[in-house]
């Protein structure tokens, strides 16, 4: 037994509360070096003529990545107190794993165990119940319809007449989107991401001028009620964007530290390294990367953190929206998010606070600060495979389940899974044009574990590359349309709602990784009913040995309609090139 | 390379912002697995046609423990925000971790290193700076003296006639501390942790019947108010102990809850699972291990965290203590200490808040909750080896080894160290009556890392076992006293005042794992100046080589005042049994 693969620590991914009666309990070994690990545990408080009274039980593999096999059990604690440890079993050889280390023979001393003192309600991770049913939909206003052309901007393009570039306008507006609920309606989805829409300069409006107004060009406040009343009473939540790490380089305080120096009052609201200000040859304030135009807000001051909390009160309080998407929010101080959490949930406690982290966010995802993360290392790990064919299944399955494994269930549950975004090529771009790989990749994201966004046009079959590429105005012209990529979606969607599995209902596994030659395949469960999801990564078709022992005559494929009978040796199913199949048993 | 054994995750113990210009990184390998480690390291928006520009660094092993080998390096990146990764150099073999695992090349992307996203200050860890200059003392009112009989409790027995018990009196109080005060200034000590002194029922007033008066057995706020004046005039700094996990019995608002039942108005301030309450079998109600007369208080109730709160503030505001140690604090949600720490900081900004957790409390110690914990695996490794033998001196390294890098540094400074208290046997009994032994582990406490503290008539030679036996009268009768041991503390405080570098000046590093045969040595350098303790655990006289190469022809021992001649193969020490030497160079 290698002791130097086996990894827990309390808290975090390895020991955490998943509601308010349940603990998890993961622990890491060596792939494939322990047969079996039993959890020891018993209340702290708990002994017997001077002996600890504890018991143990089997803890089973949640999954495995290149190196490490992870061990899961949950548990729930009648006094909501646990001292616990590990028993690993190697043949002959018991190990007893504490916080004190490693041991030989138990010890029946509660001081040498691991210990998840209380579980109190208040410090569970919870992110919004809708959010694990919400399928999202991405849209950058700028790009998505023209409704009202009075608000167009100076020099807007005719429609789709030119590519994106960095600095064109295309009139897209809040109207546009009232105008198109139909679409969206259609389409099925429950949740709409907005980029910024307060008054900016740019076309992306990430350089925020006023974070207490609409962008003209988007139109008012007037509008964007209404379309959050269009959007409730279609049961679609609303997300807005809010760029707090800096400003634009057009925020009146900024301008006003530029024009007066020291003497200006806002001169504590940025990270200024010496007066005059200068943008050349680097900018001596701190910027967003070494962007001019994107002074650094420094939020640890009391004005700009109370500014900046009431705009994120702001726009829940009068205009009732769902979520907010905290761009660029890793370098945004911890203690503000927390104030930030406190302030908008007092208001609306199953607001969603979606953070912008590209890595590891285990940091904001402790409860205290965000309910979820953009997917970035999902999506990442889905173009390597699906996209680029750069890694194997067998390689997908074990990063996939290294991102799992980095977070407390509760969080994936939550995650915003992507597939591209005004920040990436589109995914049908990746794809090389290939819709069916395409459609296959929307497969997997609608029933796989977290929350997932289709961005803009992706069901549609609209393309584009790197930014500004992935930004071109959505094709409303139906001849242009993809309509199968469209209905491949809208059914998907559909069935996520039909099937409650589907969506965040049970538990996720990989199946073991001999499975993964050719295929994805994974079981979400509940106990009493099993989905088995098959994709076919292969370019050839090919049959798939369903490895469970299934007591009926047939099993339905739910994806295709069609049932499947029992041969001699079980059940198989045939999946044709880039397939998909749903198995419910 | 065993790569399963390499660890690292960013945040807590792996990297942390030591200061607001500087981070702490460390990397776990295999013990003696690998020879070399660098890290690689750039600004993640420093891109340089097309390629990231990072730069590399050797790291260096700052500890050892049975399995690892511990790797640091300090950096303050100019731009406050980081990426990294590891090179791991064995022989010909050069590997590159990142958040993304591991390659066998240099990868030019930013998303495949760890991130550090930015360094703002309010995150920082950040301790009182007076904390690790501090040497404290604990006092356990009822025990240290009676200075006012006129608030004897009933039946108050003379003092130190007859042995303590869990529920004797003997008539301690405030006024015996202000009386003795000359004692506590001639042995050093700079300041006084008190055991609860608020209106309970029990000698050890952890069952609080009221948070907002004084014992009327210790005095009153009047009192109080002079014991802080004098501590204050006398540079002592003063720490009261609360109880917010649980009340006693007897707390009011428990009362009219048993009382009054379902129609108490107190019925949430506690977690009653059904009325009417019962003691017997087992409380039906949440209560501080099975005890009925410890009722868990329910911090997640509005008004009970308003009213904990307000006695958080008030002793500080109105008395102006400058500590708070907490009670049974693993228990309590952090969601309340969050607010805790921002109440009474809002007050006094370099307020110690101390929490009594007995177990690995890396959760509460990130800045947001906690200046320290109780360092009870510092006492257990000390016992283990010192006291009880169980354990070789190498072992006793290793042990250390592991507390030490499970803490950022600056964790490890503000670290509340203890060798007894009144929840312990004292240290003496624990050694058996040796005094030299008893006086050899003091050195150790007072030149290590932490904030030490002396519990009450351990300087005088004080014995006993278990509660109650650890909480005798304190001896005033000078021919009792020894002499020896006040004297061997009062040099150690005395040295650690004068050498900035035997408080928490320096880097501590325990000498390789080689010279821990029969000695523990360990250094403390700030670059300058390099202190060598050396400690004789044989129970025979040694000699101790020093393993540096020291250009100068006499090194002094500052703890002998003697002055050791270089000899032909450098420095050498004779130590006797139980020995112990500062070698300053």
């Amino acid at each position: 037994m290698l002791r130097e693969a086996i990894y827990h620590r309390p808290k975090d991914n390895y020991a955490y509360a998943c509601t308010e009666e349940e603990l998890h309990i993961r622990i890491r070994t060596k792939k494939n070096d322990v047969p079996s690990v039993k959890l020891l545990f018993g209340d702290p408080y708990n002994w017997k003529d001077g002996e600890w009274v504890f018991e143990t039980k089997e803890m089973s593999i949640s999954g495995s990545d290149t190196l490490f096999d992870y061990w899961f059990i949950a548990i729930s604690p009648p006094h909501r107190r646990l001292r616990y440890g590990f028993v690993l079993q190697d043949g002959k050889e018991a190990v007893y794993l504490g916080e004190k280390g490693f041991s030989d023979e138990a010890i029946n001393d509660t001081a040498f165990y691991f210990c998840f003192p209380f579980l109190n309600s208040i410090d569970v991770f919870q992110a919004p119940e809708w959010v694990k049913d919400t399928v999202w939909y991405q849209i950058f206003p700028e790009r998505f319809a023209n409704g009202n052309p009075d608000n167009n901007p100076e020099n807007t393009l005719a429609w789709g007449s030119v590519p994106p570039s960095p600095d064109n306008f295309f009139g897209g507006d809040l109207e546009g989107v009232i105008q198109h609920i139909d679409h969206l309606k259609t389409l099925g989805i429950t949740g709409i991401y907005f980029t910024p829409i307060f008054t900016a300069h740019s076309n992306h409006k990430y350089d925020t001028i006023d974070y207490m107004e609409i962008d003209p060009q988007f139109g008012d406040k007037e509008t964007f009620k209404r379309l959050v009343e269009i959007c409730h009473q279609n049961d679609i939540k609303v997300m807005l964007d809010a760029v707090f790490n800096h400003s634009g380089y057009y925020f009146p305080h900024f301008q006003d530290v530029l024009e007066n120096g020291q003497d200006s009052k806002y001169k504590d609201w940025f990270h200024i390294h010496e007066f005059p200000l200068q943008t050349e040859p680097v900018p001596n304030y701190d910027t967003f990367a070494f962007t001019p135009f994107m002074p650094k807000l420094n939020t640890e001051n009391l004005e700009v953190k109370e500014y900046l909390l009431e705009v994120g009160r702001y726009w829940v309080r009068e205009f009732d929206i769902d979520g907010w998407r905290l761009d660029v929010a890793n370098e945004v101080d911890h203690a503000f998010w927390r104030e930030f959490r406190k302030e908008v949930k007092a208001i609306k406690p199953d607001l969603y606070i979606l953070g912008e982290i590209w890595h590891d966010s285990m940091p904001w995802l402790r409860g205290d600060q965000f309910d979820a993360v953009m997917n970035y290392p999902f999506t990442t790990n889905v173009l390597n495979l699906m996209a680029k064919k750069a890694i194997s299944p067998a390689e997908f399955v074990e990063n996939m389940s290294s991102v799992l494994h980095m977070y407390p269930k509760n969080v994936n549950e939550a995650a915003f899974n992507l597939l591209d975004s005004h920040d990436t090529p589109r995914i049908l771009t990746e794809c090389g044009g290939d819709t069916e790989r395409m459609k296959q990749i929307y497969s997997f994201m609608l029933t796989f574990i977290g929350t997932p966004c289709i961005y803009y046009g992706d069901e549609i079959g609209m393309t584009g590359g790197m930014d500004p590429g992935c930004r071109k105005c959505m094709e409303w012209d139906e001849s242009k349309q993809d309509k199968h990529i469209f209905s491949h979606l809208q059914r998907l969607i559909a069935l996520r709602k039909e099937e409650r599995l589907l969506a965040n209902g049970g538990n996720l596994s990989f199946l073991p990784s001999d499975y993964h030659e050719k295929c994805i395949a994974y079981t979400k469960s509940n106990g009493k009913q099993t989905l088995l999801i098959i994709l076919n990564m292969d370019d050839a078709a090919t049959s798939f040995k369903v490895p469970f022992d299934i007591d009926t005559e047939t099993i339905s494929d739910i994806w295709s309609g069609t049932e499947i009978e029992r041969e001699d040796d079980g059940f198989s199913i045939e999946l044709p090139a880039k397939g998909f199949a749903i198995l419910s048993f």
